[in-house]
C-alpha cells in the first residue's frame, strides 16, 4: 500500500498525471491526495473514488505541509518552482522521497549530501523541457559512446506551440501554458552556450535577434532562440570536449523579431511595478516607454525608436494585437511584464477547438569508425483540446511514468538527480511510446 | 567626551572625513577611531596622535563589530553599501546614531521605527550624489515654497569627470572613483522619471541612447542620462503636483553612445563568471558576445552586430581602448564587467598631476506671484591629486561637517532620514562655502 501526494494537482500541468496515477492507484489499491488552493474543477473531471482525497491547502501553512507530507510515501511537487523548496525541505525532515518537473535549484542541489544520507531520491527536470529532451538525448548519446562514438556537435530545440491546423493568427503564436513564463522567457540571466569551441554569451536584451532557422517535414520552419546555461548540461550529457552544445527554444519563423519589439521597450521587465498602472492604456503603456514629446504618436515615435517601417510585417502584427489603442488596462500596481501579459491575453488565448503542438528537436554530430553522422530526432505532439494538451501531456506523463516505475522499486539511485541514466530514460521512454510519444530519427552519413 | 567610530576609514572618499574628522577631535578632545582592513597608507599621511585609534578589522567580524560599536558614541560607515545593515543593526541594538553617504535600502528603511523608539537618528546619501544634490536642491525649493511658488519642473545632474586640464584621451573619461561603480552604472534596475506629467520608464539597455546635452558656463557641454528612481523624490522634496522630474548623470558628449557598444554587447553584465576568464584576451572577450564565424574579424562582426562604420567615432574609440589586442587578461571566474573593467583600467586610469572634476546641475521651473522663472544652479569643484580628489572631497565634506553639527547637538530628529531639512542642510552647506563649495545661481525670468 502506496500513498502518493501531489501538490500543484489542480494546475494546467497535471492534468495527465492526476488521471494516470488514478488508473495506477486504483489498479494497485494505492492512494492518491490531491492538493492545491483550488480543485473544484479537477473533482468535477476526476470524481471521487474512495483512493483519492482532495486537499485544499495553502502550501505556504508549513504545519499543514508537513503533516500532509509526513503522512504520505511519495511526493509530487507541481508547484511554481520557487515553492520546491518548502517541499523539499518537508520531505528531508520525514524521509520521503519525491519528484518535480522544474530545474534544480541551487537550494534543491545543495540538499544533495543530505538527500543521499537518508537514502532517498529527489527526482526533477522530468517534464518535456526540461524532462523529455535530457530523456531522449541522453538514450542517443549513450547508445553512440557505447559504440565507440564521439560527439562533436549537440543542438536541441523545444518549442510550445500552436497546432498547424489551429494556427489563424499573424504571429503563429497562442498561449499553451502559463502565459507568465511566455512574456518573461529568457529574462532570468545571460544565456551561455558553446559553439565550435568558442564560449559564446548572449544578454538578454539580444537573445530574439539571434536565431537560427530549422525545418521540420511534414511541420515546416521553426525559429529557434538560445535558452538559458547550456554549458551546465555538458558534463552530465558526458559530453566533455564536445565542440558545440546549444538548447533552445521554438517559436514560428518571425515571431522572435516581433518579440523583440516588446524586449526593446523594456515591456517585458517583471522587477518593478508601474506608477498608476490602472489608469493606463494599451496605448499610454507603450507610451510609457517613449521618449516625451507633445504632438508626435506614439507609432511615429515607437518606429523611429526601433527602426521601424510604417508598412513593415512587425508594425501590422502590432496593430492587429491592439498595442495603439486606448483600451483600459484594468490592473493594479502591475509591473510592465503583467500589462503585457493582459494585452496579449485578448489576442492569443486558446479558443474553443483549438489544440497545441509540442514540437521538439535535437542534432547530434558523431564520428564512429572513422566516419561522421548526422543524427536528427524529432517529437511532434499535438494536443487534444484545451484540457488535453500536448504541453499537459509530454509534461505530465513522463513525471507519472516515473512515479510508477519508481515505487515499484526499479529506480534504486540516492541523491538529487535528474532524468540521464539509462535506468530512468529507458522504462519513461519506453511506456511513453504506448502514449503516442516517439521520436523519429533520421542519420545521415557525411 | 564623544568618541566617533568609523567604517571604511581607508576608502578612496573618507580622506577627508579622517582630515575634518582629526581636526575635531583634537580640538575638543574627542575620540576618533578608524577601522579598515588596511590602515598602512591612511596612518603614514594622518600620524599616530593620541586621539585617534587605528583598528584593522574584518567587518564581518559580528563580535569585534559590535564591541567596536559598543564603545562607541556615533558610528560612520563609509562602507559599501550592502555592508551598511550589518553596522545599522548593532547601532540600533546598542543605541547609537550612525550615518552613511549611500542610498536609504529597502533594509534600512525598514529600520525607522526602531530607530525613532530609540530616540536615535540614522543620517544617509549624505555624500555628493546623493547627498549635496538634496541639501542644494531642497534650499531652493524650501526657498521659492516659502514664498508661495510652485514647481513645474525639476532636473539634476551630477558627473564625476576630469578636470578639463587633464582632459588628454578621446573618451573624455579617466576613473575618478571606484571603477567597479562606473562599469555597472545603470544596472540595477529600471530607470524611472517623470515629464511633463507622463511617467517613463527606460530599461538599461536603452539607457545610453536616452541623454540630453547640457551646458555649463566656462566648462562647456555635458551629456546627461537618466539615474535610478527620480520618482521617488517627489514627495520627499515636496514636489507633489510637479510636471518633470528627472535626476541623472553626467558624462562628456559621445561617451554615452560610445559605451552603449558594451551595454550592448552585454559586457558590464556583473552577474556571472565567464568559463575560463583567465585565458582570454581583450579580443576574445569581445568575441565571446559575437555570433561564430571560421574566418569574418571580430572588427566586422563588430561593426554589423552594432551597425558602426569602419571610420566612425565609436570604431576609433574602440581601437584606442586596445579591445580588439591579443591582450591577456589574467583574472580567474571574472564576469564580463570585471574584465571589462580590467581593460578599461589599462587605459582609463587618474596619471599623476591628474585632477578629477565633480560638476552638479539643477535646473528649476517655477511659477511666482504669476510669473514664470528659470532657475539654474550649478556647481563645478576640482580635485587636487590623487589623493585629495574632488570626489572625496564632495562625498566626505557633507558627511563630516554633519557629524559635527550632530553631536554639537544641533539637529535632534529621530527615525531613517536624508539630508532634506533646513535643520541639516542649513549648516552643512554654510559651512561647506568655507571650503569653496558654493553653487553658481542663475535666475531669468520668462
Amino acid at each position: 500500500m502506496k500513498h502518493i501526494l501531489m501538490f500543484g494537482a489542480g494546475g494546467k500541468s497535471s492534468i495527465f498525471i492526476v488521471e494516470y496515477l488514478s488508473e495506477l492507484v486504483k489498479e494497485k489499491n494505492w492512494k492518491l491526495t490531491l492538493c492545491d488552493r483550488n480543485l473544484d474543477a479537477l473533482s468535477a473531471k476526476i470524481g471521487n473514488p474512495s483512493y483519492i482525497d482532495y486537499k485544499t491547502t495553502d502550501i505556504i501553512d508549513n504545519n499543514k505541509r508537513s503533516d500532509l507530507i509526513s503522512s504520505a510515501d511519495f511526493v509530487i511537487s507541481m508547484l511554481p518552482a520557487f515553492l520546491h523548496n518548502l517541499v523539499a525541505k518537508d520531505c528531508l525532515n520525514h524521509s520521503k522521497n519525491m519528484v518535480t518537473a522544474s530545474y534544480v535549484s541551487e537550494e534543491m542541489k545543495a540538499l544533495d549530501e543530505q538527500v543521499k544520507e537518508k537514502g532517498l531520491l529527489f527526482m526533477n527536470e522530468i517534464g518535456v523541457d526540461p524532462g523529455l529532451d535530457h530523456m531522449s538525448a541522453k538514450r542517443v548519446i549513450d547508445e553512440i559512446h557505447e559504440l565507440g562514438g564521439k560527439f562533436s556537435r549537440f543542438e536541441t530545440f523545444t518549442g510550445g506551440l500552436i497546432d498547424p491546423k489551429s494556427d489563424n493568427n499573424p504571429l503563429n503564436y497562442k498561449f499553451t501554458w502559463n502565459p507568465r513564463f511566455v512574456v518573461i522567457a529568457g529574462s532570468s540571466g545571460s544565456v551561455k552556450f558553446l559553439q565550435e569551441g568558442q564560449y559564446k554569451y548572449i544578454p538578454y536584451h539580444r537573445l530574439f535577434r539571434r536565431t537560427e532557422l530549422i525545418e521540420i517535414e511534414n511541420y515546416g520552419m521553426f525559429e529557434g532562440y538560445a535558452n538559458r546555461d547550456s554549458l551546465k548540461y555538458i558534463k552530465s550529457y558526458n559530453l566533455e570536449g564536445i565542440k558545440t552544445m546549444y538548447r533552445g527554444t521554438f517559436r514560428r519563423p518571425g515571431f522572435s523579431r516581433f518579440w523583440d519589439v516588446f524586449v526593446q521597450l523594456g515591456a517585458t521587465d517583471d522587477h518593478y511595478t508601474l506608477e498608476n498602472s490602472d489608469q493606463l492604456t494599451f496605448r499610454s503603456f507603450i507610451n510609457s516607454f517613449l521618449v516625451y514629446h507633445p504632438n508626435d504618436s506614439v507609432e511615429l515615435k515607437l518606429m523611429h525608436y526601433l527602426k521601424l517601417d510604417y508598412d513593415s510585417d512587425i508594425m501590422s502584427k502590432l496593430k492587429w494585437l491592439g498595442v495603439f489603442e486606448e483600451t483600459k488596462v484594468p490592473l493594479k500596481n502591475a509591473t510592465p511584464a503583467q500589462i503585457l501579459q493582459y494585452i496579449l491575453e485578448q489576442k492569443l488565448k486558446l479558443e474553443e477547438g483549438d489544440n497545441d503542438m509540442i514540437v521538439m528537436w535535437h542534432k547530434f554530430i558523431y564520428e564512429l569508425n572513422g566516419k561522421q553522422y548526422d543524427r536528427e530526432s524529432s517529437l511532434v505532439c499535438i494536443g487534444e483540446g484545451s484540457t488535453h494538451t500536448a504541453m499537459a501531456k509530454t509534461v505530465g506523463l513522463p513525471l507519472a511514468i516515473y512515479t510508477k516505475h519508481f515505487l515499484e522499486g526499479r529506480i534504486k539511485k540516492t541523491g538529487v538527480h535528474i532524468p540521464i541514466t539509462a535506468d530512468v530514460y529507458e522504462p519513461v521512454l519506453k511506456e511513453l511510446e504506448d502514449h503516442g510519444i516517439v521520436f523519429k530519427e533520421k542519420v545521415v552519413e557525411h
